[in-house]
């Protein structure tokens, strides 16, 4: 067996994908739930991405909470993903150990639109360019699935990254809106 | 058969309801797909909502098309109708005659958020509070499914319209942002 065939075999990811190249490597074509980011064979660590739902949701809420979003009821976060149209994972494994550092999730109508919400990367992983492949794969993975108009709305202090990845601020006017009640 | 029952069984909807009184009555109880909002005994007319999403896409792109937004593939709508997570249509009915008169549908990750899209009013039925009665509805539609945030994107000549209902634009700086390809 090769040697990036048994790292492969390390992947929780069962139709998980890898690229035989020493050094950082980018951008592999999909082949299902998993794609390999980066990988450095000198390491043994990769970072990849995951569409798998079945997340371990102590560890997403603890990704969370490192950001300084506050815990959610664990039995809504799972509703929500499971009704979610994308859920991303980006996890970084060393060896046999995998970290998750990165996720983001959209809703969708399956046909014209879809809404990018809890984009979000571990702050020891920052700063990297992590954050911008996220939300590229997330893209990607919505116009793959003939998706036209990718919403969200951003806190004013990521404005600037998403406009990086060609997101438009109240285009022709057009106001994100919240309602609260009374 | 009472007058009511008789009227009632002229509804498509197969859990429409009905309140028992002369002239213009607001907001019953929902019992089901249907609810009607008023009712006038007199020119044995009524406008009711529904939920039901089996709507004829002809007669909803109809609707569309009569505000002036551009035809969509109605394979793609009825894809849209099915994975939205409330579809709300607003009919008026006199005698046997029902017409569509406006429409609302929202995505969510049904837990969170909502987004609401399609809102739209028949014109000839515009200025009367009917567009406001329907966002009501739909608003306390997903309030009753536990769904805390209740955003859109409102076009720069309804953003008062939704500011009325109690939607504000850019809280706390919050940005809507749309994705543009290259
Ligand atoms: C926002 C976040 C996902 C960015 O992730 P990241 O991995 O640090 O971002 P990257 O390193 O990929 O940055 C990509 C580009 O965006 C820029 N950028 C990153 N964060 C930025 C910010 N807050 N404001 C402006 N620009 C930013 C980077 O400088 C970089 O620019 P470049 O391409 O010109 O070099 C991450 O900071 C985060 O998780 N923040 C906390 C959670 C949060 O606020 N999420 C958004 C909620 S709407
Ligand atoms: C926007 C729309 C749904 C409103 O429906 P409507 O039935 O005419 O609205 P209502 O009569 O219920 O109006 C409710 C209130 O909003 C106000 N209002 C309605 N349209 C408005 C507008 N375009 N701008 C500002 N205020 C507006 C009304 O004056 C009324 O105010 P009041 O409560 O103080 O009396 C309808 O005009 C429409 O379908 N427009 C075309 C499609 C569209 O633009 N949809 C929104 C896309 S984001």
């Amino acid at each position: 067996m090769g040697f990036w065939k048994s790292l492969l075999l390390g992947f929780n990811s069962p139709t998980a994908s890898a690229v035989a190249v020493a050094g950082r490597s980018l951008e592999v074509p999909d082949q299902g739930h998993g794609e390999v980011y980066t990988s450095d064979a000198a390491t043994d660590s990769r970072i990849f991405f995951s569409t798998d739902r079945t997340l371990d949701l102590y560890e997403l809420e603890e990704l969370c909470s490192s950001v300084g979003w506050s815990r959610r009821p664990l039995r809504k976060v799972r509703k929500a993903l499971q009704n979610s149209f994308l859920v991303v994972s980006m996890w970084e494994q060393r060896g046999k150990r995998r970290r998750l550092i990165g996720f983001a999730r959209a809703t969708s109508d399956h046909a014209f639109n879809a809404t990018i919400w809890d984009v979000v990367v571990r702050p020891s992983s920052q700063g990297q360019g992590l954050g911008k492949a996220l939300m590229q794969h997330t893209i990607k993975k919505l116009r793959n699935e003939d998706i036209s108009n990718i919403t969200l709305f951003a806190d004013p202090h990521v404005v600037q990254f998403y406009e990086g990845l060609g997101f438009n601020p109240d285009p022709e006017g057009i106001k994100g809106m919240f309602w609260y009640p009374d």
